[in-house]
């Protein structure tokens, strides 16, 4: 096991009616309250009406319409709003891209030069207004960790940056507010969900077994309760472990003691800066081909512990054999959750693969993941997702 | 899934060498050092050393001696010297013990009057001073969490107090910090660890599926692990995975979203109340009796999984019998760790059982237990461990 830090600091409050206590943590904080969120679902759900209520005795600003792949620009504007406001805490409602788009707002707050710096390079990110989320999807895992990817769509780049700083304060879970999450995206969810697992999942180092078993819990987990919210879309239990399985996904649970780069997010990044997809669709589209092009005699043995512990296949047969039976099954079941497992059938075709694929090794840092990858390697990853 | 607040905010430096940044992570909280520590192992292994060389610039005073069950004179004792001597963090070096009773004592610190008050009433906590932990042991958990348990002889009372303002600052784990921990207390150290997932796992909660897969994760580390790292105390990634396995087990991961209260543990409190034995040595010997008293038809569908997902068991007969049989891996496997699985062979007959058991189902509140005890049921089940 590799050295490491572990610190996940957020309170996380989970459960029905947990909203309630969101004026007691706020004003921890202050008074005057940046209030973010995206293109309005919030509205149509109550959210929106729930949380504007308990804030009747705070100063609220709105940024509202923040992208899915937010927008470095949005950033810009909230900064704006922010420094104007003079506010002490940002609440982000929403998910993933809200609450990523908030913490670079908040890390941008105190910085002097152009947000896009704290970007390219978090070294730069150095005080960071406190963040309080309300989460309404499970996916990315915004809501427990440092970490922001932002979208610059002039320079065509999508890009990760970090801080322990920038980890939520507080975040409120209630798996209810997930129930009007349609299909395909909770379906994305999960995808992301499972990448951010396999991304740890897949790596060089042997004996993490702490962290290796963890992994296959949240993996069955998925597995299990995905397709029973896709059914069922107000089925509490699927609903809160799909949303604390996100949360223990990309928390650092996963990733700790562990090195080395991701694969499949960073193709992905390439693949929504050029072409705004969803980022789950991408990462379901991405990740059996991914297995099968790295399948090989150093990594079959990993795969054969994917195909046991998660996928529950028996070893009775070729080593390779099971190993293609797991990630048959984790094509199968994207599929079965609806879906679209083909780029074409996104109207994405080779294009852009050769630019996309150079982009992906450099900004991924793609020698030095799991199996390393050139941009040749990447280039045939994206061929056979067509 | 029960609402929840889990909060675990302890930084975790986790690996060999992270003692080195001692010194910057105590210099956030003062100067002033109050440095606990128990019967001087760490002298003998060369830690005492080490940290000291690392507070050369900070001012410190010592309490040393610390018991294995740690008294509440010791915690007095304790208050006696940081109020003396204004310290402005604790730092505990050593294992649950030694960590106990520096939080309770970074608690009486700002209490006014006597310090078993905040044992008996956890709600007295108020202020608290802050604390840092180094591990040597790996067992209770308490480096990431907010509970202390501590023993009064006189009232042959040893009760736990809990409050999320004693949840450690920062922790140091370095498994090499664990080489030198005796057999016997390696494996006292994962029974404890395992009866903590036991009492988070067989629990009436039925829908949380993501606890679950992760206690069972953990009970395989310990049942990997620890006869490994009984056979070579040396063995880096036996010692890794389960001193990260110790702070997994009882960080609030495992409990989260379920009620109820505990079982073994409360019973085994009142065997070290009255006869001061290792603390996890009493749980072992406790653990596979409980589980035979409380199999029935309402609980044996729990074994089964435990059988299964555990101990890798097929379920080719009678429910009944395969529970049966992972409750007889349980205890082989305290035994081939070198347990002594009986109170017999610790001197203790049936002399204080009437009032061991009456104490337990009022400190313990085990009406509330996943299978609800009586004073009677707890007789019968310290009578089954003779």
């Amino acid at each position: 096991m590799n050295n490491f830090i572990f610190n996940a600091y957020t309170e996380m409050l989970f459960g029905k009616g947990q909203i309630e206590r969101l004026p007691e943590v706020l004003k921890r904080y202050g008074k005057s309250v940046l209030l973010t969120y995206g293109g309005g679902s919030i509205k149509r759900n109550g959210i929106y009406n729930k949380v504007k209520e308990l804030l009747k005795d705070f100063n609220v600003v709105e940024l509202s319409g923040i992208e899915p792949n937010p927008r470095i620009e949005t950033v810009r504007h909230g900064v704006e709003l922010s420094r104007e406001n003079k506010v002490d805490v940002i609440l982000a409602v929403g998910g993933g891209s809200t609450i990523d788009c908030s913490k670079v707002i908040a890390a941008a707050h105190y910085y002097e030069k152009d947000a896009w710096d704290i970007v390219t390079t978090p070294s730069k990110i150095d005080k960071v207004l406190p963040i309080v989320t309300v989460l309404t999807m499970a996916a990315t895992g915004s809501e427990m960790n440092k970490n922001a990817v932002i979208s610059n769509m002039k320079t065509k780049e999508k890009l990760g940056t970090a801080s322990t700083k920038m980890i939520p304060k507080a975040s409120f879970l209630d798996p209810e507010y997930t129930y009007s999450v349609p299909k395909i995206q909770t379906a994305a969810g999960c995808a992301d969900i499972m990448s951010h697992i396999f991304e740890a999942y897949f790596n060089k180092t042997k004996d993490a077994f702490v962290q290796d078993r963890f992994a296959e819990g949240l993996l069955e987990t998925c597995i299990k309760y995905c397709p029973i919210a896709l059914k069922e879309p107000e089925n509490y239990e699927a609903r809160a472990n799909i949303m604390w399985a996100s949360s223990m996904a990309l928390n650092g649970l996963l990733g700790s003691g562990k090195g080395g780069a991701w694969t499949c997010h960073p193709i992905e990044h390439e693949l929504s800066a050029f072409y705004d997809i969803t980022h789950g669709i991408g990462l379901a589209i991405l990740t059996p081909r991914w297995m099968r092009y790295i399948l090989s005699e150093k990594t079959v043995n990993k795969f054969v512990d994917y195909g046991i512990n998660v996928w529950n296949l028996k070893l009775e047969e070729d080593k390779f054999e099971l190993a293609r039976k797991a990630i048959d099954k984790t094509e199968e079941f994207f599929k079965m959750c609806g879906i679209p497992m083909t780029l074409s059938e996104l109207q994405i075709d080779n294009t852009n693969f050769e630019e996309m694929a150079r982009a992906a090794v450099i900004h991924g840092n793609l020698n030095e993941a799991y199996v390393a990858l050139n941009k040749d390697d990447v280039y045939k990853i994206l061929e056979m997702c067509i």
